[in-house]
């Protein structure tokens, strides 16, 4: 299955020059939301995997099929002051002023083998983020896996040294 | 299994006198998240549902692995400003101020049989948002399925004749 031709581009979102990608065709078609979380599970079902992290919010779609699929604790990285528990924070830059995410203390015990789930790497600010809290509570970043990645955006220099799994690529 | 335990109360979040029921314990152990979606799947699996709508964000936890396994194609409902295609808009009080969420216009199609998820039934205001928006596409709401019912906030009052399943209540 072709999933790179089942999104649907969305010029000038949310402002004018941005060509967003929506993956809304690709949820609404259950054989091809399907093949996303198969191509996924079939990645990663050899390998250790304790946690599974996603970000707020689309993060969370991939993130809890792949959890339950691998058998994985759900972790939230969530923005901050929406988390009800102790938690640590990373703020990062982006265009605009900055952006942080939080992640509960005790969702990540040392040593944990810790799989990233997002839908899109772009520039990978939130990557990072999520890289950086789960090394902070002491977490191994096994891989991180996207349904895209805008690799025009380079956000993968962001990332280097980290197994990435990505389905599409937009060079 | 008995869920109704597996969550933590946190008090005074997110402002004092508030009793906010995490759910993370939950989706941390593996068994548990399973379970929740395993209970949902079995009272749904004979019925027909051609849609499942959730709202942002922790209602995409369940919405997804449900749509998953019942073959239904899955529709966001974001907050405004989110969802980059044509959307329509409804919007409804909370305690302080407004709130509002907005749906793609494609996501439904007229007789579509619609299946509402979220986390967590409070003051039903969410939910009677969701309902209007799938009944203004031309859907029709067969169930609203939440992980927890705050039976106390009598947030099925706003719900009255549509069929509603929950795991957990408290009275």
């Amino acid at each position: 299955m072709d999933l790179s031709k089942k999104t649907r581009i969305i010029p000038d979102f949310p402002k004018k020059g941005i060509m967003f990608e929506d993956i809304s065709p690709i949820l609404q078609d259950p054989d091809s939301f399907e093949h996303v979380i198969f191509k996924m599970v079939d990645y990663y079902k050899d390998k250790k995997v304790d946690v599974i992290a996603s970000a707020e919010s689309r993060g969370f779609i991939f993130g809890a099929p792949l959890a339950l699929k691998l058998g994985a604790s759900f972790v939230l990285l969530r923005k901050p002051g929406k988390l009800p528990y102790k938690t640590i924070r990373h703020d990062f830059e982006k265009e605009y002023g900055t952006d942080g995410f939080e992640i509960h203390t005790d969702a990540i015990k040392q040593g944990d083998s810790v799989l990233i789930v997002d839908d899109l790497l772009a520039t990978g600010g939130t990557s990072q983020a999520a890289i950086k809290l789960v090394e902070k509570l002491g977490g191994n970043v096994l891989s991180l896996a996207f349904l895209i990645e805008l690799g025009y955006l380079n956000g993968k220099e962001k990332l280097k040294g980290y197994d990435i799994f990505r389905l599409i690529n937009r060079e």
